[in-house]
């Protein structure tokens, strides 16, 4: 799977993508993560890719133009299946939607920076719009990694234990259940002695059930679903 | 205000924090952000810091001493008004969170790595669970930097123009308008009559318009509230 990143601060996007999962996996060669600097698109020398908001207002809108080109660049070497916008308005991101992008093979993601960018830009170029959650960030960049990492750790060969991520929050509508590792004892405090029985089968029992009721406790919405 | 982030990949976490908005607050002195390598606190040579899941699994958990030895030391320095959590079945995190958050002074976030820490570093030291979306990250280094970046835009004076996160996306409770900048037409696309008016009072009234029907059409489920 390819992504291409698009930016005005690079350099929000560089340890994210050179260490850990995201390094690993481009290193085996399942995912290429090219990210391109908006400013070389600038439509003048000065570097400008901003400009007022038209009818006033505080903070800057990102323009139609350089947009556009490194677009229209990319497109010309190949065909891409969704053009991403990291956006607060855009559609709640979640496993489900995670899930649907891994089966993609070429991705923009276009990153907001200050007011957001030109409507146009969505209006004609955008195809997806997405959102991390409810609140504002300072800019696209972290959005964007967010999006990358929750796609490319579930793309088959990334992680070296598949069944990992199967047993993770979400992939079966129910959050995980509680996990404890040595000692099992640690200044009084115990893990439960059904972790410490041998009895598989009770111990997956054991699990459903955490993973059920803490699911009713803190997520009931996702028990309706 | 202060954030100490507690984490086994801190390379992770080098460039969110050390350009843009998040760089600039800290120059400013208005934010202190301190990431600490938790292998610092592993509990032999080696480095250790997991160990596999009592009653079997896939995936690594986070073994209590080292986090304890961390958290201990930080604390004999000062108090800290949250030990904050990041993981997906955490409380999920939205604008109002993240406001309620700016005010505190000192906070600890805690990300968490491979199938998570040792349930009993949540019962007994963890103030706060996070979330930033119903989906799973390969760490909560991600999840950190947008929380904090979340947090840190709206500390007074970190933004150059404040009035500019105060007409974002949530903070009024509607999704933000559209926004355009020039040029006015490009390639045929052209920026509504209205804002090229001068009629600000129009203006204004269109921008609250446009942003109620995109709340409607979008996310209605924030006008219920």
């Amino acid at each position: 799977m390819r992504f291409d990143i698009i930016s005005c601060q690079p350099e929000l996007l560089t340890s994210p993508f050179s260490h850990s999962i995201l390094k690993r996996a481009q290193q085996k060669g399942l995912v290429e993560v090219h990210i391109h600097d908006l400013r070389k698109y600038a439509i003048n020398k000065h570097g400008q890719i901003d400009d007022y908001a038209f009818g006033g207002g505080a903070g800057m809108v990102m323009m139609i133009e350089p947009i556009d080109k490194l677009i229209t660049e990319l497109r010309a070497d190949r065909a891409y299946d969704a053009i991403i916008y990291m956006t607060p308005d855009g559609q709640t991101l979640n496993q489900k939607i995670a899930n649907q992008f891994s089966l993609l093979q070429n991705v923009i993601i276009l990153c907001g920076h200050y007011k957001g960018v030109d409507e146009r830009v969505r209006q004609h170029f955008v195809t997806h719009e997405i959102s991390i959650g409810d609140y504002v960030l300072s800019g696209g960049e972290l959005g964007a990694a967010v999006l990358a990492d929750a796609i490319i750790r579930i793309i088959p060969g990334v992680l070296n234990d598949e069944s990992s991520a199967l047993t993770d929050s979400f992939q079966d509508g129910l959050l995980a259940p509680p996990v404890y590792t040595r000692p099992a004892e640690y200044k009084g405090m115990k893990v439960p002695d059904i972790l410490l029985s041998g009895n598989n089968p009770k111990i997956e029992e054991w699990r459903f059930e955490q993973a059920v009721e803490r699911t009713r406790q803190r997520r009931p919405d996702l028990l309706d679903e």
